[in-house]
């Protein structure tokens, strides 16, 4: 049995929530976790996920507590993810809470990891401790809506970034399309590149814009890696994104030779050829990624990649800077098998809308992707 | 002088914004006002703009008083625009006022129309009434956009409303468009053409859809009128608009029997040639319909008209109604003159986003055009 939860416990959660969003860039590819202590509606102490190998936010938010001399026993102990069980790099957080004898634990989601999933909330039931779930979920999975997809449905999360004017337009007829969007709009899509796991491109786009894909605009103390879907191996070998950071490129075939002098560059060349010829299995990509632990993926490509990605189900979310501005005949955002019935068209929920500088951030997301999600990481009833 | 206000004073023309609020559909072409006499916190009487040759908001504010036995000797009057002063269909709001003695009177904006224009608050002066000037002007000029307009600047104030794809699609390539936004959406945009003048789209719109442009989807008493830009006078007689209501075809030129037998039936036929041949002189329309007392035109139109209103400096706002899903390659919004640099692409400053069921509702503005407009009914500063 859960225990209900009052207005207090909303607020704590969301402090936990707001320590968790302080390390967005840093924990992958650990969930980012927030934990407050609370006793008498005083903190206690509190953390965050450190980046790998690390302690966890329970154990940061325990220590916080003991060099403030605090004790935690009869406390309640905040935390946006189900306590691990397991060992992993660190000791199980479960154990730490045990020790400390909090009276109560709140956390917003079950960890959809198999080797605790309910096991950490189960065991500090079986030591009397009173735990309260599902208070904030949706915030709480929408901070970790990859790692608890690649856990729970073996893909990553992965959004489609598009930048365009009212009338869905991403350049002129000419090819300008710098710049559609303002700077704070552009520093935005930084921010969103700097959280994922990966930013993902075409090699269209490399051979038009020669991009780097890295963070520039906010600051952060890790880059993601780069990738680019290349179905006939084309990447140019003097490409400005070969820069010594860790590139992926996915390919229908590679060719041995230049795959090994790209290996020596830190590019790896992974052959994943799809059904039709010159073209890689996007699916197999989105896979691939989650078995080698990449939570969330950042896509900016142009209308060929990003209509594929689309039209193989591989985007969950949509993350569109739509600048005030029209632009008449000239580019489309995304290059789509022709319909001949609005109910065949690609669907999306909105998330939000918000004003970033002169532009306006617009979220959507696929509806079943996202149920279907908050569906695989609900706690188990325990008995 | 003007007076300094408090957050007292915001609260109130709020409520005077509110009640101005209810008559949108029914004053035109005379502004929506409306007005709150309060005294110690406590409202007096209320009141707002009647249909025309009805009473105004601050005479059917004292007259509530009057109803509820209150005096209105040293209160203080709030109202959304300047007391009028001349005699119209009605005798001047001010004469009223100054009847019933309030101690201040706090406006929001200055009236245009130039038989007002700062003599109704410098009679108040005079009389020693404080007046108070510039409260929620903002709020209150968006509400009165159209009528400011036609009396400052001799045009209406005109919206472009569209619904489309998140990639800016309107229609598929087979020419299918219903129903791209839910029907939340197309009552709200029910609500913007039940709160304009006219209705007015292109003949190819009429020639495709056979629309009716009425209102329909909400309760108004009144209908706006309908017109249609139609240069070659190709109106079919059988057109589904012309029911009766009145109807304006702009052509360039008519032909002299079947406008006869148009006029029989309610159409009215208005030769505005252009620099083209077979184009109407788009900014002529605009400023006939200001000279014709209509404030507000709402543009429901395909994209040539769309386009051309958007490149003549026609449109003032974008009322854009975007569905969460994409449609690829698909007819577009708008058709403009090919751009060669982004820098002479349309701009405009977004006013608000806002969820109408599934849909996300934009609304974006040249900001020239709202920055003149406040510029001009902007009070004279009186000494």
């Amino acid at each position: 049995m859960t225990h209900p939860y009052d207005s207090d416990d909303l607020t704590w959660m969301r402090r936990a929530l707001a320590l968790a969003q302080t390390v967005m860039y840093t924990t992958a590819p650990n969930p980012r976790v927030g934990c407050v202590i609370v006793r008498d509606g005083r903190v206690l102490g509190e953390g965050a996920t450190q980046p790998p190998g690390g302690p966890h936010a329970e154990v940061g938010a325990l220590r916080d507590a003991q060099a403030r001399g605090e004790s935690v026993a009869g406390a309640t102990v905040y935390v946006t993810l189900e306590p691990c069980s397991h060992f992993g790099r660190t000791p199980p957080c479960v154990d730490a809470l045990l020790a400390a004898r909090p009276a109560r634990v709140v956390v917003a989601l079950g960890d959809p990891n198999p080797l605790v999933n309910g096991r950490g909330l189960a065991r500090l039931r079986e030591a009397g401790i009173a735990v309260t779930t599902g208070v904030c979920r949706d915030e709480a999975l929408a901070i970790n809506a990859g790692f608890m997809s690649r856990m729970s449905r073996g893909l990553p999360w992965t959004w489609l970034k598009m930048a365009t004017s009212l009338d869905g337009r991403s350049a002129l007829h000419n090819g300008v399309s710098q710049w559609i969007t303002g700077p704070e709009a552009r520093a935005d899509g930084h921010r969103w590149r700097a959280r994922s796991c990966v930013v993902l491109t075409g090699i269209g786009t490399v051979l038009k814009d020669d991009p780097q894909l890295t963070v520039r605009s906010v600051a952060t103390p890790r880059q993601p890696r780069r990738a680019v879907v290349d179905g006939r191996f084309e990447l140019p070998e003097d490409a400005r994104l070969i820069d010594g950071g860790e590139v992926i490129v996915f390919t229908a075939r590679a060719d041995a030779a230049k795959a090994a002098r790209l290996a020596a560059r830190n590019v790896r060349v992974v052959e994943l050829p799809g059904q039709e010829p010159h073209r890689v299995d996007l699916p197999a990509m989105m896979r691939w990624f989650a078995a080698e632990q990449f939570n969330e993926v950042h896509v900016e490509a142009g209308a060929g990649l990003s209509g594929a990605l689309v039209a193989a189900g591989c985007i969950d979310e949509l993350l569109v800077y739509l600048a005030p501005m029209l632009l008449g005949e000239a580019a489309g955002l995304v290059k789509l098998p022709l319909l001949e019935r609005l109910e065949a068209a690609p669907r999306y929920e909105f998330i939000d809308a918000e004003r970033v500088g002169a532009d306006l951030r617009v979220r959507a997301r696929v509806a079943d992707h996202w149920r279907e999600l908050m569906r695989r990481v609900e706690l188990p009833t325990l008995s």
